[in-house]
């Protein structure tokens, strides 16, 4: 046997693991491709065809860094910051499917903990871990590459997307914002999943539209009103920071999470343990500037539309 | 505008193009997940809620060498080998997932380029690019990495696993065999997705088991038997040479990217242009040791189960 990982070896043996799938999953790991059952597992009558899908990386040095996070930490963000983004639409995770291209000085156990880590949180979610690419780098510097996909379905009433806020709606968040690096938040955090689908039954069609925080406040703001004739103003003394952190941490620092939403009417204050805030309105728009999200603290008025962390880019 | 690629003007340009969006499509890309219908267009009353789904890598200097090949060859190849996993469950495709981590000197030119050909070969063979994520290199001596991720609907009477061979079932291959590397085929196949269809059209569950061959001929043989107890005996004088190539290559090259099936009774001798052989046969294991595909070929029996190559172990 050569030495370092063995692809085959290593799906193999995440392969035998298969007693935890979920009865959705017809055919696991292993065969040219999985088959799952989109459905609930309680089989609801007006069945639904709808699924939503979608596929994020995480890659040390960007994502996380290696050198300070354990192989569970960095397997464990990667799948729930996909899930993240089926909360933030009030769906149901269904499956997921991930690949990892790992360095070349990896043994198998090494990719074992990275993949059991990656199907147990994605297990404790109900989103069964069905599908798996593994491959090493041939350069001896590079660096772990993952990627997930996320299978979902909507609520019966459609999914929430991120651009149907009207004028007039409250701008709210869940949890509290910023510094979620250097507080290890996101390594820590947990998908919304729960909040999103209390928030839907809660509100139905009051709930205009939602994101995850994933860029920044100010980035995902924008985010919201991009396609739009709105813009958002954000009053600064009312968003929930995390202790130790300011409001420009809140603002800009990104990887909270949590989700924004738009909503009109009465929002409760709380869902379950988490607390709703609200942090500002949606308007419509003055001038055709570029100034999308306004932030009003200490007396002044900035746009922070492009305050957030745009991923990978420097 | 820092130099490089931008995610952000990369994203927006790729959502921008989707005119050519299936009307299986309900939410594209830009929200924070994208909404498709897993039915057929035409809305088959019987409906369906299973789902096939798979990911795999394209890597720069393991599954293609970017020193020899074009961005557009690799972004077809990255999707087309994802899509020939369908094509070995006879199974049709509905939508494709891309991500990719790219090199620190690319700009957003090249960036659209490799999207733009993984999109069209995607659009090609009916299976959307629904959603994409785009990363860059901090290091710069990193490469190209892709992960493809599929989602197919299986056919109504159930997908074809690689696992349920039969004793005295045929061996079949579709098309030529060997030197896919050399010969650029691994660049320019097109996914058996018609000729699976076809074929399963017309044996029905007379078609037991099928797989397409990407580790090599011999080795995915093996697969199709590893978790039974028969064995393959391969006719070495039968087996399709691509021209050029002899034996050697056809059971050991891979990434040919053909369907190969078990079979019983009559099985016809081409599917359109395509042509069919009979290149061996099911047994029950006659001892329990390791060699489970058997080729016959110059007067020997030699042990071939492990004679294709695995990718990425190097």
């Amino acid at each position: 046997m050569h030495d370092g990982v063995s692809e085959f070896d290593v799906i193999r043996r995440i392969c035998d693991g298969r007693s935890d799938l979920d009865p959705r999953v017809l055919i696991g790991p292993g065969d040219d491709l999985a088959m799952i059952k989109a459905s609930p597992p309680e089989g609801s009558m007006d069945m639904d065809d709808r699924l939503l899908l979608g596929v994020d990386q995480l890659v040390d040095g960007l994502h996380v860094d290696l050198d300070e996070v354990s192989l569970e930490e960095a397997g464990r963000k990667a799948v729930c910051r996909s899930l993240s983004d089926i909360a933030a639409m009030a769906g149901r995770p269904v499956a997921t499917l991930v690949s990892a291209l790992v360095p070349a000085k990896w043994n198998d156990e090494q990719a074992m903990v990275l993949f059991n880590a990656m199907r147990s949180a994605a297990s404790e979610h109900h989103a069964p871990l069905v599908g798996g690419d593994l491959a090493v780098h041939k350069d001896t510097t590079g660096r772990l590459v993952c990627s997930v996909t996320v299978v979902g379905t909507p609520s019966r009433t459609g999914a929430v997307s991120r651009f149907n806020a009207q004028a007039g709606d409250g701008l709210y968040v869940t949890g509290e914002l910023g510094g979620a690096w250097r507080s290890r938040h996101h390594l820590e955090f947990s998908p919304r999943l729960a909040e999103s689908a209390m928030l839907l039954a809660i509100l139905g069609d009051r709930l205009h539209a939602m994101i995850d925080i994933s860029d920044g406040l100010g980035r995902d703001a924008s985010h919201m009103v991009e396609k739009s004739n709105l813009q958002v103003v954000i009053e600064g003394s009312s968003i929930p920071c995390r202790e130790g952190f300011e409001v420009e941490h809140a603002v800009g620092d990104g990887e909270d999470y949590e989700l924004l939403f738009a909503a009109s009417g009465d929002v409760p204050m709380a869902l379950g343990n988490c607390p709703v805030t609200r942090i500002g309105e949606f308007k419509e728009r003055e001038t055709a500037s570029d100034c999308h999200v306004l932030l009003d603290w200490k007396d002044k008025i900035v746009d922070v539309s492009r305050a957030g962390w745009e991923h990978d880019s420097s």
